[in-house]
């Protein structure tokens, strides 16, 4: 295979042909305005703003396909954009570039409610699906926390509270359209539910964040909303009792839709921010989803394995209020934390291991956080065997953030070599490209190969997904 | 994106210098014999036999590698060989080459009971695991009929009956070792339940029918073996009634195992052969996995959903026996169905389709099997909208195979039409190439530069998935 080379240098005589040319055809749907490209560089990100030069808000796939042609033609990076919830710098363009919004690309345009699957616009939002499910019993169950788009979401193959029982975008993704770095609109596949004809794009392209192709509009599989949803929480004298109650749970094959563990310092925060009075002790939040019968059952059973190891105060409910309650602590929990620490800066990062090697790599990255003194909680899908950690770092004090770098790569390598990944949901972006190489090995090198072919010139989303090799 | 070309031309000599390097490297493994070579291309399809120049048994991944090493130095092709169930023509050496079988990397290499998971060599077939598995609680559930090899099935992404509820083998797979076509060994994936770090090199791999890289083992999800299994049939006045009772099924989100339809023709076949003495209306054989409650809960949801389809004589069992003389009846349809001609030979054909379009895509399909004359039963693993015909074809009548090559094509081309797709889990191999193009348009050309990228003299079982374009 060749070696491809993917740095670039910023051409800024190319960039000005594109964006005279994209004004003088979008007109007020083309900006250069300063505050909404710093917007659509700057995400959620630890990591420094790099602008784009241009900001084109398109309505359609041709749109995209033109688009994306004209900066093919002068050698330009194009960066997808849908709601700007992303981590790990994804949205950045170090190399300049036109940041391609879809955000208006938001309708919902078919459902197809017998299939329990649906197409939207690659802009449209999940909580925007929802509410405009809610009348037809069905529902998209990935939940990131944000709400992001579902383009988005796609790009970066996210997931959430709901992936252990729900699995992640790679589920529920069926096809898509996307514009390819030629400006070809290709459908990945059909919306059969299952295919075995020829090579998976619309798994390729789920998870490649804009390094491949633009999503356009995505087909989702959707679930029936359960008859009945019970919600509990419950606390452990310590890590290893709540991963064993875990690992379980899932051994006992009861299909739990959420479980999520908090640290005592995530629940102190969750306590401080939304006045609770919870025990500040490792904390399983879950909840069950079937019919009535069917998620007593499954309390049932849980709260036996939560007594058997060692854990305290389960009790659980199916009244809505008070399981929004619950579950409304649970998403502040990013908020709540920051809140720990006030005039900090978060610095979100993820891994995720073999859920047998959770409570060890747990364990490590909280004696890590001690060595370091950062403030820090730990939250974690950990049906999945993915946690977070929250580093809040004081933004005036630089060493804090070397630390950090170093406390971030040992996490990443101590996942990878328990047999697990730099990232289980919150992608590469610049972030992690780091780790790619320790993670893959030669299988880095299928990857470049791939980008290679696919964008030889290498103006989707540049300097993301695969380390510079010049 | 450069416009691969995919043609060969056979070079015997070179072919000639691989197999006395193979003969003098691997002696006994290695074989000329003309039985065993053709054993090796002729599997269960319709297709005429194209023999490899030799086979070789391969025990290790290193040794995988060496071989193939030593065929891309000589530019010579290389096919992958499980236990030969495929149905497309897959193992078929049209530019002929090296068989490499690797039935014999059968060892069961971790299992990972607390992570659900194991990792075998790709020759372990289903029903070797499964009993390996018995005393762990744990099982793996796809199950094509056939016992096939892991590396087969992960090869062609094969699903099959329990595919409804626990996915097909994209789902299945988390990580496999695959010896690219340059001979590197790649890790695809960590073991890990989700990741998001980069491309998903895992699902390229499932699927690709040995033309991107060889499988030597793979990490597989396992399950918990239900508590408790339910099983029953009934029968329906029609295939639309029995259709309807599929969608509601699913839309009610009854966690099915399985469902699946037989044709009158088909019950007719089963009767005969299994000695049952089922009515001979459009049938569905259904299972439920659960708690001893949960089951039951869902056999009376069904049994109701029956009723007001017009379904009639459902009964349901929790007993082995009966539930096992009822799917033994079930996976024996294909013997019982090639006794409805003896003589003739077996043409097996699958599409996917929307479950909205599914009545209609069969009754489409059963009028023009009226109009040929053909006895042909048809089964399908309905609650996927995916469906089997069965053509029983005497090979002395040939205008009865050019018939079947209007019907299949009229068939693929239907289920494309309708939103699906011309395998659902057959794949594609020699006899689906003529329809990729139809089904994925400017999405082929993609296909066709990563194949291109990841194996540019196209010595990894050519002449397959992607059509010849000289």
């Amino acid at each position: 295979m060749v070696e491809p080379i993917f740095a670039r240098v910023k051409d800024q005589k190319a960039i000005d042909v594109v964006c005279a040319e994209l004004e003088s055809k979008y007109s007020n749907r083309f900006t250069k305005g300063e505050a909404l490209r710093e917007q659509h560089g700057h995400t959620t990100t630890w990591l420094e703003n790099q602008v784009p030069d241009g900001v084109v808000f398109a309505h359609s796939a041709e749109e995209v396909s033109d688009i994306v042609k004209l900066c093919a033609e002068c050698n330009v990076p194009v960066i997808p954009f849908g709601t700007g919830s992303s981590l790990e710098g994804h949205l950045n363009a170090p190399y300049g570039g036109i940041s391609i919004d879809v955000s208006q690309m938001n309708e919902i345009l078919d459902v197809y409610a017998e299939d329990l699957s649906c197409r939207v616009g690659a802009g449209v939002t999940r909580k925007q699906l929802n509410d405009y499910l809610r009348d037809t019993g069905l529902f998209f169950p990935i939940d990131p926390g944000a709400d992001a788009s579902i383009g988005g979401m796609a790009a970066t193959r996210a997931s959430g509270t709901n992936a252990v029982r729900y699995g992640t975008m790679k589920d529920n993704v069926l096809a898509m359209t996307v514009v390819m770095p030629d400006g070809a609109i290709v459908r990945t596949a059909s919306r059969a539910k299952k295919s075995s004809a020829g090579y998976d794009l619309t798994r390729l392209i789920v998870g490649s964040e804009g390094t491949l192709g633009i999503i356009c509009d995505v087909t989702l599989k959707l679930s029936g909303i359960p008859q009945a949803i019970a919600g509990g929480i419950c606390n452990f004298p310590d890590l290893e009792s709540a991963c064993n109650a875990v690992i379980l749970t899932i051994q006992c094959g009861i299909p739990i839709a959420r479980i999520e563990l908090l640290d005592p310092l995530q629940v102190k925060a969750c306590n401080d921010y939304s006045n609770l009075n919870l025990k500040e002790r490792p904390t399983l939040f879950v909840e069950f989803h079937g019919s009535e019968n069917g998620v007593s059952e499954q309390s049932q059973l849980f709260s036996e394995i939560v007594a058997d190891c060692g854990g305290e105060d389960f009790q659980w409910t199916t009244k809505a209020e008070e399981r929004t309650a619950l579950w409304t602590a649970r998403h502040d929990a990013y908020w709540a934390a920051h809140a720990l620490r006030p005039g900090a800066k978060g610095l979100s990062t993820d891994v995720c291991v073999p859920i047998s090697r959770l409570a060890e790599c747990v364990m490590a990255t909280q004696a890590d956080l001690d060595e370091f003194g950062f403030i820090a909680p730990i939250v974690g899908h950990v049906g999945d065997g993915n946690f977070h950690v929250l580093l809040l770092l004081d933004p005036e004090k630089p060493e804090e953030h070397e630390n950090a770098e170093i406390f971030l790569e040992r996490l990443a390598l101590r996942a990878i070599e328990m047999g697990g990944t730099c990232t289980g949901e919150h992608g590469v972006g610049q972030g992690k490209m780091k780790y790619m190489s320790y993670e893959y090995g030669a299988g880095l090198g299928v990857m470049a190969a791939i980008k290679q072919a696919i964008d030889p010139q290498n103006i989707m989303n540049p300097g993301k997904i695969l380390p510079k090799t010049d």
